[in-house]
């Protein structure tokens, strides 16, 4: 039930599925219930942007009017899943990387995906919401605290959406812990666990020529994600990539609809992983063995929150180690952790103080979402979260309303990177974390995975 | 392999073990040397001195000389564990609470086990470590950070040792774990995690008749550990309990022999988890529930190595919830939990970034101690470990050495708990942690459980 897919496998299973259009996901029908049209517009194309438009294929009321890449490639290969699948192409901007300012000003374009690279995902943002359109932002939304300022800012100003396009939330054993939370199996929440602890040491660096590995080059003479990602980890000593488990944990806990995160504090260890295997692959006298990459291997954050809860998040790239979120969620009745699909609800669990498989919980509570879309939903990428991520920004659009997961989420949860680093460099010091929402938190009412259909 | 038999069960178990005389544990052959007697007192015959008291018998070179108890039941049962043993009855003081420090003075005495109320430990390791004595002192070591300093000042200017006697240290994958760090099979170590996880509610309050359970009361009203532990959670918020976690990885990385703890942060949650059992068992009218416990229920804390690593403590003892210490071990190479009994090791397990069970890990790295010893362990309490560590204090005495965990170590691990209380009282600022080896860890060499025999 749990998507713990490598992305690097699922991608290049994605692609060969996207060239063959075998897996072309579909829409429920009872999904949508007026016909208005949602017309997208996609700045960034690459790997993880024509995940995206691969999965508008299941959604007949969308229609892919522009793409935005300076990479031609890139275009050359969304033209085509959009030829493929018998649509129109779509018109092309690209000349230059400020022509992303052009095509959000078209009239026939209601919201954006912004799948590039991180430094460029606020500026982008800005521009479509300035233009009036929904923007759909990839993850991590922000990577400098007065980027959330300016995001939450221009919402206020020009009453445009930004949604976080968090799949994560999306999970289907999320979504089932969600509803045992809701339903109050733990009891009163006091402490969540989560984290990105994924080997990223073959996304970090690549040959120039494929995804994933072959090489220790990473910038210029790199490709793809490695091109612009592993920089983070030269100049940044922080988590670097929180949304993925704090976005989850935070829907449980209603954080900016009656609950806000109060300070964190940050520690990392030593960043050794990096160095090592640049060494290991690339040997003692490659360029890259003489970078000091910043990155701590480990580094873990615990954020405390208006209500009372803790949350710890960690950010552990730079190790071998298996992929896991890590999620712990406890109250005063039990607990649940993803590491081991381990479940332990007092008077509910057979045994006293035994862990049991949360199994037959996973099926109890599954989410109403996942009963109803599971199989539009497995075509889709990371195991269906793509595809509920991406319907809950097109239903946002084309019933006018707030996005689930909306521009105070996209502003919080990203936060936590700039000041996580902030505090790792004051010597784990806390931090004050800011309120977004400049106390609206505490009148506004959860939306997120409400509906039932 | 691994210890998670609960307190209440192994102790019910103990007694019946050592009224029947059944599970008397033996002494290897080849485990001492040389034939000098070993001569122990005992401050504290209440149910965890009696254990130690009772492992004693494995050891034909110890004689007990003399115990020390304000309870005259305790004491009671103290003699008539040597006395089924074919012992002689020992001296008894305890007309006093401070009848020890006479005790103590007595010139039949080489080494007093210390087995009383946390408050107590300090007062009574000192006026053993005064007279001459090695103290042999129970988890955790101290209560006040001036405590430590104590420990540390008295060793320096007697001369005379001072044993923590933190058994999880001897765990049985613990001290593998151990060899496969010293292996180098992790490479270089940059995080590690561990803490205590244990439902101690029926610890903490009890019905005034029986040491676990069928009640809500504390302090005067109750018996046995709920008599004094559990005011510290009405006065605390804080790692109450961080040395059966912090021990064994302070071993893994050399903590006061080569590497130090620099500083740490710690943050607790809502304290929820006593309240509830209180009304729950006892109803919203019973006094206690007029309490109002300082104690969050989940507090964790960071600390930040000298030598770079990262180590996570949690202290998780207010809820219903399966036994765990937690611990997390992880390097350059691989890392390994015991949540789940988990190991991953780069170029040696069979799957690219998947776990695999640790068990052929365990068997390949068992610890020498417990090749040779595992029957002799088998009869003494937690797992064995009980035996394994009143083994190395009784083999320091009788060598005349240091003893494997130290006066520092006692000090600096047990600090960890009023560091945890000052920075979550300033808002989970960073506290620095005392060097309390004075810059002697620069140059001190690791010792514990280096011997093979």
């Amino acid at each position: 039930m749990k998507n713990t897919v490598d992305r690097r496998d699922f991608l290049q299973k994605s692609s060969l599925a996207v060239a063959g259009s075998l897996l072309l996901p579909q829409l429920g029908k009872s999904a949508i219930q007026n016909d208005a049209k949602v017309r997208l517009g996609f700045i960034g194309v690459g790997l993880r942007g024509r995940n995206h438009l691969h999965n508008t294929l299941a959604f007949p009321m969308v229609e892919v009017t522009c793409i935005c890449d300076i990479d031609p490639q890139a275009i050359t290969a969304a033209q085509k899943i959009l030829r493929e699948a018998g649509k129109k192409e779509a018109a092309v901007y690209g000349k230059n990387e400020h022509d992303f300012e052009n095509m959000v000003k078209r009239d026939d374009l209601d919201g954006v995906v912004i799948a590039t690279p991180w430094e460029w995902h606020v500026p982008m943002a800005l521009a479509t919401m300035k233009a009036g359109k929904y923007a759909g932002l990839e993850v991590s939304a922000t990577v400098k605290l007065q980027e959330s300022w300016d995001l939450v800012n221009t919402f206020e100003k020009t009453g445009a959406h930004c949604m976080l396009l968090e799949n994560v939330c999306y999970r289907r054993d999320v979504m089932a812990v969600l509803n045992m939370v809701r339903s109050n199996l733990f009891g009163e929440i006091t402490h969540l666990q989560c984290g990105y602890q994924h080997d990223l040491r073959g996304v970090k660096f690549n040959n120039g020529k494929q995804p994933y590995g072959g090489g220790v080059e990473f910038g210029a003479n790199a490709f793809s994600e490695a091109k612009w990602r592993t920089q983070h980890s030269v100049d940044r000593n922080g988590d670097l990539y929180p949304t993925h488990g704090l976005g989850p944990v935070a829907e449980m806990i209603n954080i900016n609809r009656g609950n806000q995160f109060l300070y964190l504090t940050s520690m990392a260890s030593k960043g050794i992983g990096l160095h090592k295997y640049v060494v290991d692959k690339g040997g003692e006298k490659h360029p890259n063995a003489k970078v000091n990459f910043k990155l701590g291997d480990v580094v873990q954050t615990m954020i405390k929150c208006a209500n009372g809860e803790t949350i710890l998040i960690t950010h552990d790239t730079n190790s071998p180690r298996p992929y896991s979120l890590g999620f712990r969620v406890q109250g005063a009745n039990g607990l649940w952790m993803d590491d081991g699909n381990q479940i332990y609800v007092e008077n509910v669990s057979a045994k006293h103080d035994v862990w049991e498989s949360d199994e037959a919980y996973m099926k109890k509570y599954d989410h109403a979402f996942w009963k109803q879309f599971e199989q539009e939903a497995l075509g889709a990428g990371h195991g269906g979260m793509d595809y509920f991520v991406l319907r809950d920004f097109i239903l946002s659009i084309q019933n006018k309303t707030t996005p689930p997961i909306d521009v105070y989420d996209a502003a919080a949860w990203s936060a936590i990177s700039p000041l996580s680093e902030q505090s790792i460099a004051k010597g784990s010091t806390a931090v004050a974390i800011p309120d977004f929402t400049r106390g609206k938190w505490k009148t506004r009412k959860p939306i997120f995975a409400l509906e039932t259909t």
